[in-house]
């Protein structure tokens, strides 16, 4: 269904650079599950290992925004992006870092608002006001 | 430059309903200052009744997030959205809210990298895992 | 500013198939004006007639739809598109058909509700219902 | 493989002001039919009211545009905005309210156009003429 | 499925003009197999033939990009767009004109980074650098 | 104009890690010149060295796609994202790599087709072939 094969663990192994990022994807999520994205990634050994190494630098190094604030601003991208995969796999990723009903509501509700008022400031190409470019 | 007339308060006045869209604005943001984008929305009261209703409710109701959260959020939506007008006001509206520049780089950041994931699971067509599926 | 050179009258007349494009351009719009899009896209003169072809086909033939309901439906898909030029140039195009303020408020209204639930049913994964899948 | 479950009749009774949404869904549209979305929302009671109310009135109250036009332009932005299950219910809207299939091909024909135009428009970054900025 | 009806070969043959395409795209591709995109457009067969001969033009003819380049490219287009299908379809053209899993790799590689930097300068509204305005 | 200050030399230079970066560039372009994405990255001195990292890893090491490819498909993606920056700055950079005219006119050829016929497959919810599912 993917338009590249989901690499199996078996046929991941084959690549010691895959294979390393996959050890590393399992030892920092401390589980042995290893989505389809990095099966699909797995293709190519060095861009697996870039863009698992900027995620896991991006979403758990220590920092300023919690884990899960993160998370949640990941769901409202891939929702805006339109992509399936990802709004399944980081609602999922927020659910697990502990997102509640209620917090997931008001983002839904947020991500709905916010499409909406893009909308209309395009629709209306609403010049900015002075006020947000003055520095 | 829009394309709509962006009324002033002399104009808006003339339309009972927006004015008092207009005072509830100033009311709620103790401030004086009516951006550009209700002042377009006002060609339409009742749009902009319903628009400004809306997000008084959804961006300052109590809730489980922080308003800085869902500004955050907003800011995230409408740069996926493209929408600069929207990426100007909220981006300004998070930092009246305290958003430091620690926060805004992470969010960029996570920005960044989900809609770079986002378009390399489009573009592999990545079917969505069991585990994200169960309920 | 453009990618690309504006072509003058001068400049286009170099190209017997682009001239032709610009008279049929000034002689279906019984105006002497030509906008920056087709000034644009003169630098390659097939290309130019191919896409002024098929926009004078669909926007202008006879049909069932009125010429202004295709006119705001090109400014709903230019919105969502965020395309600033086409926002422009189809709202002004609407109005010179006779749209009226209050058309153009309601236009804004579904654009506007049809971004906010696109969005939540997209973030919601909504499956399709088998009643619309019925044939 | 929503994100969120699809509530019955009976979870939705749960919720008194849920469940009065769905006999207004139902009472408005003169049948028993609730779709998949309004079943999604009702997690969110608030929301769902919101949403419902904001629908029936854009796209049922009186106006200039007709309602099959609000709910073809509908269509039209669900397709720019990739929403697959709001192409699939809008298009059923549109035929439940009389589009007929010259209709719809010339709607598809408008939407296939302006995504063509939108792009070209953005790659040669054209300037927005002068005459389409005049009030 | 799909909101229109995708055309068997007889119901095509019911329409000369639709029969006519379907037969060119035998030709020109040298195979017998018509993909579905060509059966739904069968149902507006003046709209069939003027987006088959436009990609026929486009993909096909003489021109300084090699076909698989052009092929390439469209893919890139489909998944920004998030087009599912055109994601299926066009890899799947690009390795039947010899896109090996290494250029594959490089392009899926473009693609998420211009979707990050994208992204970013969006989110930045950076100002576009004089020198890329110099003609 | 930014929603970030776009650092001079003189700031950037406060940071070592920032200031390797724009030294890097400098040298990788054999250019004096820094524009302004990388002085608006900059306030984020580690996600400046890490996108400025991937994109000399992705767009200009050794590889099947030669240089200039990868540049048009970096226009394809920016173009279909509606980045207005990304357009101009890759568009400049494709021409410093040798596009010519003839290679712009066919690239915009494409992307405007791509962009057209993901719209018409999106809207009509064309289901993919089984041929282009099959391994």
């Amino acid at each position: 269904m993917a338009t590249v094969k989901l690499l199996t663990d078996e046929e991941a192994r084959q690549s010691p650079e895959a294979w390393e990022v996959f050890e590393d994807i399992r030892a920092t999520r401390k589980s042995d599950f290893v989505n389809n994205f990095w099966r699909a990634l797995a293709n190519d050994p060095p861009q697996l290992r870039r863009v698992w190494g900027q995620l896991k630098q991006v979403m758990t190094a220590e920092g300023e925004l919690p884990p899960l604030v993160r998370e949640m601003t990941y769901v409202a991208v891939s929702t805006a992006n339109g992509c399936s995969y990802c709004v399944h796999s980081h609602t999922a990723a927020a659910r697990a870092k502990g997102m509640t009903p209620g917090q997931h509501a008001e983002l839904l509700a947020v991500i709905g608002l916010a499409s909406q008022t893009n909308a209309l400031a395009t629709a209306m190409q609403v010049p900015v006001d002075a006020a947000f470019l003055a520095e």
